[in-house]
């Protein structure tokens, strides 16, 4: 059984990756840049969790159109990245519009093109308010896209083993199988020193503190 | 009111985009390029027909991962095109894998960073065999993605008027809207002289002869 496995870098996607793995599929990694400003750290993590992984390293697709479109900090620098404290609970400026499907398009035509069995996701219940392409009927609905828009002889299955679940618990998860989280990148805003203070380090370092462990990676700010 | 076009410069996609200007919509002309044979001469024929349709400049998108993916003779130039008389009803070895949704899922991304109002594709009846995600129900389903998967303050409506119509039946809106036909393409084999054997020759000749008009470009034969 082969999967394409949505590598990111991110907490998340390493878990899924293990998880994946340990499910018993060979793992096909895929790792989709999209000018985020984070995106050659995140690379190197991908590429570097792979390898430990045992996988062939990732399949690496730079898209510029999200750039080109802008409307999200995380693509347009000349918006600031919104912290944690600043960020609406609705319509975060970090949103990157209808990111997620494009990913999932994407990671469908390399499965398909290889013959692989299903695509594994890392999407999380965290993500629901501010990101609307995280919730499980997204998921759902990408799933009929998947079965009518595709021909393979045998169906691809979406796989989105997180998508209830919230950061500590996929902590969890990932402590079980010795992810290896210093080998992870999450911070929306810079690569060197993760900032501690966007949304995505405050939720991380919040996961952290819920299972009782301290995050490997360092920070500029840990609040 | 603002609509994403999906122009790739095929006569069904000229007609779709004179037709989306005669229902009063501004046109947000999108060219995606993959790797096929012929994206050259496409990008000509959406440039070329954005002009005479008095839009902007098409935005366009390269995308280089179908080609790495492979799998369809319209962007791995090891496999030869079918031609009509050898091109199986399913299984065509022109379908590119799941295409359609990437196109859609870009398409989407750009409606919503830019607030348009509805994305048009131009799809058609006779596709639907041969490639799934020109289907009804496909376009159905992805509306359904669009709905929950992105957080436009009004929704984003996927227009397919010609999903149900023949060619011959687009050709007779397209004369009545004067459609430049000279101005597109559709040949998946050469971007010089339309080879008039490959399945898209084929159905374009066809269509033509059933309403009646000579097809203004030329052929190395026509069958």
């Amino acid at each position: 059984m082969k999967a394409v496995c949505l590598l990111s870098g991110g907490m998340d996607s390493a878990t899924l990756a293990y998880y994946a793995k340990n499910m018993g599929y060979d793992i096909l990694p895929l790792h989709i840049t999209y000018g985020q400003r984070t995106e050659s750290r995140e690379l190197r993590c991908a590429q570097r969790l792979a390898a430990l992984l045992g996988a062939d390293s990732p399949v690496v697709i730079s898209l510029d159109y999200f750039k080109a479109f802008g409307a999200s900090s995380l693509t347009d620098y000349a918006i600031e990245v919104e912290t944690f404290e600043e960020s609406p609970k609705e319509r975060p400026n970090t949103y990157v519009p209808f990111r997620n499907a494009n990913l999932l398009a994407i990671a469908t035509s390399f499965c398909e093109a290889r013959g692989g069995d299903a695509i594994f996701i890392g999407v999380q219940a965290g993500d629901y308010i501010g990101y609307p392409d995280c919730r499980p009927e997204f998921i759902g609905a990408f799933q009929a896209v998947i079965d009518l828009g595709t021909m393979s002889e045998k169906p691809i299955e979406l796989m989105a083993p997180f998508v209830g679940m919230n950061k500590a618990e996929i902590l969890k998860v990932g402590y079980s199988l010795s992810v290896p989280y210093e080998e992870t990148w999450s911070c929306y805003q810079s690569d060197d020193l993760a900032c501690g203070t966007c949304s995505s380090c405050h939720y991380r370092l919040e996961a952290f503190r819920a299972v009782g462990k301290t995050d490997p990676i360092s920070y500029r700010r840990t609040q």
